[in-house]
C-alpha cells in the first residue's frame, strides 16, 4: 500500500478494485445460489437471514442519518429510510423482503421474529451498524459503497434463481426490481461525498478500509450460510433447519 | 412520590401537571419575550440560541428512529425529520427558523455557524440528544412530550411578538404557523406510545422524570439567555453581542 495521495478518480478505482476483487457476487454460496444448486430450503435459509441485514438497515441509516451536519445531507440520505421502510404499511424494501421469503415457502412471521437466524448473522449485521455510529462520518459513508456492485449481482441473480428454481416467480423477486435504480442513485451520492472529503492518504486509506470492511460483512453472511447449510452442514442450536433437507 | 401505578388516564394527568408547573412558558425570559420588554438585540440573542436547539432535533429524531423496533413505528417517527428538514432546500421547520433570525435582523449564515452561541446552550441541547441516544426507547419517546404544551406558547408568543415588537412581522413568524398542527400530531402519538407502555410504576416513574429532564432543557436555555443578556446581562467570551445593546 502506497502512501501517496490519490486523485479522486484514482481513489474511486481503487474502490472499484475492492469490489472486484471482494464484494460478495464472488462468494461461492452466491455461485450456487444464482445457478440453481441449492434447495429450496437452502434458499429459505438465505431469504431468512438476508432479512435480517434487511431489517437493520433504517438503523444503520439513521444512526448515519443523525451524524450528518445539514438538511440538505439529510434530506438526501433520507430517501434510504423510505426506500427501505416505505411510504405506506406493506411498502418498501423491508416489506418486499418479507414477500419474498413468504414465496420461497416461509412464514413471514417467524423470519421477522428472527428466532430462526445464525448468531453469526446477528453478530456481522450488528457489526455494521455499530460501525456507521462509532467511526467517523466519511468511513460511514464509505461503508454504504458496495451498493456501486449491487446492479451486477442483482441482475445475475434475478436472472439465475429465475431460470433455475421452479419455486421462484417475478413477483417473489419483486424486492429487486427498484434496488436496480435506488442502489446507484445512493452509491452515485456516497462516492461522490467521499471523493470531495478523503484529501488526505490516511482518510482515503480509512475510506478503502471501510469499504472492505463492508465487504467482510456481506461475505462473512455468506460464509455463515454455506457451513450451516452446505458444507459441513452444522446448523446451530436454535437455527432454522428446513423442512426437507437433502 | 406514590409508589402505587396509575392508569394511563392518571399518568397523563401526572405528565399534563409537570407541564402546567415546569415548562418554559412560565420562565421570565418568556414573559418578557412575549410582552415586548426585550430589545431587538434580546430577541436577536434568543433566535441565534434557540436555531442550535432547531438544528439538532433532527440528529435527536434520527438517533430515536434508528432504535425503533418497527417500519410502522419509524415511519410515523419519519415525519418530524421531514417537518424539520423539509423536502426541498429551503423548506422545513430549521429554514424557517433561519428566516425568523434573518427577519429579527440577524446573518444566517453567521447564525447557522453556531459560532455566537452560549456554551449554556450547546451543553443543554447536546444533553437532550444524549439522553435520547443513551435511556430506553420509552424514556426517549416521553422527552418529546413537551409537545403536548407546544401550542399554548405558541399562541401566545406569535401574537405578543407581532403586538409589541414593530421589527416582527407575520412573515418572520411564519416558522410557527406548521408547528400548530405538528406538534399535536407528534404530541398525540408519542403520548399514546407512553401510555401503553409505561406499565409499572418504574417505568411511569421514568416518563415522568423523562418529561422533567426534557423541561429543564428548555428552561436551562432560557436560564442562560436570561442570564447573559438581560440580568445580570454577563455575556460569556465569544458569544453573540448585539450591536445596540441598552
Amino acid at each position: 500500500m502506497t502512501n501517496s495521495i490519490l486523485s479522486p478518480e484514482g481513489l474511486e478505482a481503487a474502490l472499484r478494485e475492492i469490489g472486484a476483487t471482494r464484494y460478495h457476487n464472488l462468494h461461492p454460496f452466491h455461485r450456487l445460489l444464482h445457478s440453481g444448486k441449492l434447495t429450496r430450503g437452502e434458499v429459505q435459509a438465505w431469504a431468512l437471514n438476508r432479512y435480517y441485514y434487511q431489517s437493520r438497515i433504517p438503523a444503520k441509516d439513521a444512526t448515519l442519518l443523525a451524524r450528518l451536519p445539514t438538511a440538505d445531507l439529510r434530506r438526501s440520505w433520507r430517501s434510504r429510510l423510505v426506500d427501505h421502510d416505505g411510504v405506506e404499511p406493506g411498502t418498501g424494501g423491508i416489506a418486499r423482503w418479507l414477500k419474498l421469503a413468504e414465496g420461497v415457502g416461509l412464514d413471514p412471521a417467524y423470519v421477522e421474529s428472527t428466532k430462526g437466524l445464525l448468531p453469526a448473522t446477528r453478530f456481522a449485521v450488528d457489526a455494521y451498524v455499530a460501525f456507521v455510529r462509532d467511526r467517523t462520518l466519511l468511513e460511514a459513508i464509505a461503508s454504504s459503497l458496495t451498493e456501486l456492485f449491487a446492479p451486477t449481482i442483482i441482475a445475475e441473480r434475478v436472472s439465475g434463481m429465475l431460470a433455475h428454481y421452479d419455486f421462484v416467480t417475478p413477483e417473489t423477486l419483486a424486492y429487486f426490481t427498484p434496488r436496480l435504480t435506488q442502489a446507484p442513485r445512493d452509491a452515485d451520492f456516497a462516492l461522490g461525498y467521499v471523493k470531495q472529503h478523503a484529501r488526505s492518504d490516511e482518510q482515503q486509506q480509512a475510506v478503502l478500509d471501510a469499504l472492505r470492511f463492508k465487504c467482510d460483512v456481506l461475505w462473512t453472511q455468506l460464509d455463515a450460510l454455506y457451513f450451516a447449510y452446505v458444507e459441513p452442514g452444522l446448523i446451530p442450536p436454535g437455527a432454522f433447519t428446513p423442512v426437507n433437507r437433502q
